[in-house]
Parts: structure tokens; C-alpha cells; sequence
């Protein structure tokens, strides 16, 4: 498939493929771009392996992206892989990579007045206090928790159930008391997880009023959408694209592994029907 | 470590921690072999993946046990891999192995009298539909249902909590269901996962009165045993060695990945201390 070389190739890549809820709302910013999502499904969950490995993992990833699909921008779609593995896939592409965790950051920064906010992630994630690092730059205290069950529940299609909105009282009043007792006030609480948006709704009803919620993956795509238009004069910017014909978003997906499952689950995450997935083999 | 030659090492194998379950159960009627079990910790889990990762996965792990650690006898302490590998695990090494989907089979036709079985196992091991083919030849008619927020739950420690419970309600409900909708009358339930065996208390509380709960795992352990006694005169199994002062039990544990996690968790299931877990390399 040909395309012209005004429009460039954005990679996206994932564990598996809760990324596509940041390839959404890249989308929605960047609806002239030619996207190949990439979800490492046959190595998924990275959320509770080391750093050695999910770096591996990543960055063969990357390189497909790059070196077979002609990537010219990299967004990592996963939190697990922005935390553990961002500086090894950037030695191990030529292309500028984005991750998630500094965007979610900053816009945290962007939000809270008390400078103290909460953070959900993968057990990997919190482990690795990457957005307590990132929120640190940011002059923000934070307070991290792992909550390893709200990815089985959003995939088990469990997104407005009791036994969910149960289990968010428990991982958030149990993080309120741990930030509680360091005495930190917050008012922002970020979703570290490409999952999470899909709860968006039972989270916001679990927060303390007017404490905010900030999805890692919007804030990822605002800041690709900014990088891309600052770098290009971008045609592909949503809004600059008001006067000529929008054509429709060209997207290409691949999986390492299950692409019936991939096919089946995506389109709650991407909200719209993903389409033909390929299968590829990394090797792993 | 030198080893006298009557004493067999069995090998072990899981695609994570759960089939310690198996372990335990195998320490308890052989506690004079040498065990070494293997974790493939860095690819689980092997329940939402295709029959073909699982089966290179699953080959890798036990010719490692075979050609590295020298086992005579492998045991296949995990319900997907016995599902979806056997034939590719037996093709890969030259000794005899045993999965854990015939022996659960087998005790539940000796638990059952309406003939009627309920398996609840991981969605890759009832897409299979092992259990069912493996009861079937035993005159069983069966109903499977996959439950993936159950291992999780056991991963984060809610062996005893009303999340749980409700989630393990909810299962049974919908498969209690799905079995009277076609006409069957169910006496026994097999939890076809190593992982179900610490939740045993909550699923036998919430089992209808009457309904026997067979655990594949100790299942496993008595056909492991059966089989060594009847070949070698066994030396090694528990009723056995009556006379004679029974020896430490010899354990080597071997993972891919999350070692620390390993040593962590891995003392629930084996209901003993782990040990040292040694990190593997099987270039995945």
C-alpha cells in the first residue's frame, strides 16, 4: 500500500491491547495519520515481569514497528513498557519515542492545586516509581498503588459491574489511607493503566468529590498530537484540517498472538471495530 | 549435588507458580524423590494464548528439565499445557509424562454418580475442550466454564474475601445454569486449574450440598504416584519408606522470570518456604 510521504507512519505499540484506548484518542487528534498498532500479545501480561525482560520484549517490538512498518514516530501505548523500558527502546530505534508516564505528569501538574496526587498502575508500573520520579520533576508528591485486578476485570468485559465498582473501593480507600497517613492532601488521581479508561466512569464515582481524574492515554495523545504538529507544520493535526477532505484514518494492527481474541476484545478499546489483525512472530 | 541413582528426579512443570499445588501434593506421596520444578514465568500466562505458543513454550520448559536437570519423569503441573501440549511435550523429550487433565478425569468418575461433571478451569484449557474429551471416554457428560478473574484473586491474596466470594458465586451461578439448560445433573466439580486449590474452602462453601470438589492437582500427584511405584518397586513413595529414616525431600525451583515474586508467592501454594529460585534463560 502506497502512501504519500506528507503523511507519516505513527507506531503504536502495547502489551497487548488496552493501547488502543491511546490510539483512540490519537485518532480523534491525528485523523490523517497512517497508524500500525502493534500488541505483544503472546508475551502479555507485561505488568508483572522484570525490567530485563519487559525491555527485551519492548524493544524487539519497537523495531518491527520501525524497521518492517516504516514507523517514523513511536508512541509506547503501555504504561508497564513507558516505566521499565522507554530509554531501551529509544537506543534501540532511530525514530523519536513517546511514552505515557511523562504526559500523564504533566498534565496531573496541570490539574492539582494541593500538588499531591494518586497514582494506579500495574504491579510493574508502581514498582518501577516512574510517575513518582516523573511527578517529582513536576514539583508533585505522589502517592502509588498496584491494583493487578482491574485489568482481569475490564477484559472479562466486567466494566460496570458490582464485583468491579467493589474492588475500586477497595484499591482506592486502602490508597487514600496510605496517603493519608503520609499526610499528603490530594486532589488528582491518575489512571497509570491503559485499561483503566474503560472504568472511567465507575472510578469517577469512587473519588472523593471534586478530586480529577487524569487518563495517561489522553494526555499521550495530546502530547504526540503537539510533537507531530510542532515538527511538521503537521497536515495531519486534526485541527488544520478543516478546510481540505479528511480521508479516512488508515490503521493497521498486528499481534503476536491471539488475534481472534484481539479482534474480539479491541474494539471496546479502540471504539470501533479494529479490523483485520495480523498475526506476526517477534521470535519470543 | 550427587544424587544416588535409585532415586529418580521428577521434573515439574508450570507456566507459573499455581502448579506448586501439584508439588506439594507429589511431596506428600514421594517425599524421598529429587524434585525440580520449573516456573516459565516470563510467558504466563499460558491461559489466554494460542495452542501453538503454548506448545513451543511448553516443549522449551520441559526439555530444560529433561536435558538440563536430568528428569526421568515430568509431570505437567498445568491444566492449559496438559490441555493444549501433551502431544508436544511427549514428541520433545524421551520420558515418560504425565499431565493433570486425564487423572481429574478419572477421579471424577469415581466421585460421580448421576454422571453429570461440572470443570472450571482458564479460558484456553475449556477452549480446548480437553476435560470434556478426557471425561468423555469415561462415560461423563461434562460442562466447562472458564473463570480468568479467579487466578488473579489468588495472585493478589484474596483467598478468603467476599470479592471473591461473589466472584466465585457469580461462576457457578452462570454454569449451574448453562448445565440445567441442557439437562444435566451434576454431582461433581473439577477445578481444572492449580490455582483453584487455595480457594477450596469458598468453592466447597459455595458448591449446592452433595456436589463432591475434585482437585486435579492432588488427582495428579496419586496417578504420578500409581505410575512410579508400578514401575521402579519405588523406593520413593511415602507408603514405602515406613521403615526406613525418610531423608529432607530435595526441591530445586527454577524460574524465567520474577524470581523475588516466585519466592514470594510460591510458599501459598507449596504451603512450605520455596527456597532459592533460579533464574532461567530459555530465549524466549
Amino acid at each position: 500500500m502506497t502512501t504519500p510521504t506528507s503523511v507519516p507512519t505513527i507506531g503504536v505499540f502495547d502489551s497487548g491491547f488496552g493501547g488502543l484506548t491511546v490510539l483512540r484518542a490519537l485518532i480523534d487528534r491525528l485523523p490523517r495519520a497512517r497508524f500500525a498498532f502493534l500488541g505483544d500479545t503472546a508475551r502479555l501480561p507485561y505488568g508483572s515481569k522484570s525490567r530485563r525482560t519487559i525491555a527485551r520484549y519492548a524493544a524487539e517490538s519497537a523495531q518491527f514497528l520501525v524497521n518492517e512498518q516504516g514507523a517514523q514516530f513511536l508512541v509506547i501505548a503501555c504504561n508497564t513498557a513507558s516505566a521499565l523500558a522507554l530509554d531501551a527502546i529509544q537506543q534501540a530505534v532511530p525514530v523519536p519515542v513517546l511514552g505515557v508516564i511523562e504526559p500523564g505528569a504533566s498534565a496531573a501538574r496541570a490539574a492539582s492545586r494541593t500538588g499531591d496526587v494518586l497514582v494506579i498502575a500495574t504491579e510493574a508500573t508502581v514498582h518501577s516509581r516512574a510517575y513518582t520520579a516523573a511527578c517529582q520533576t513536576h514539583g508533585l508528591r505522589t502517592m502509588e498503588k498496584a491494583c493487578p485486578l482491574l485489568v482481569p476485570l475490564v477484559e472479562e468485559g466486567w466494566t460496570d459491574h458490582p464485583v468491579t465498582e467493589e474492588v475500586i473501593e477497595v484499591y482506592l480507600n486502602e490508597l487514600r489511607a496510605e496517603a493519608a497517613a503520609l499526610g499528603l492532601n490530594p486532589d488528582t488521581l491518575v489512571l497509570g493503566c491503559t485499561h483503566y479508561p474503560l472504568l472511567r466512569t465507575l472510578i469517577e464515582r469512587a473519588v472523593r468529590p471534586g478530586v480529577k481524574v487524569i487518563d495517561s492515554a489522553e494526555s499521550a495523545a495530546q502530547a504526540a498530537a503537539q510533537l507531530l504538529s510542532g515538527s511538521s507544520g503537521s497536515p495531519i493535526v486534526s485541527e488544520s484540517t478543516g478546510t481540505t477532505h479528511a480521508p479516512q484514518t488508515e490503521i493497521h494492527c498486528f499481534a503476536t498472538d491471539s488475534v481472534e481474541k484481539f479482534e474480539r476484545l479491541g474494539s471496546r478499546f479502540l471504539g470501533r471495530p479494529v479490523g483485520h489483525v495480523e498475526l506476526v512472530d517477534l521470535g519470543g
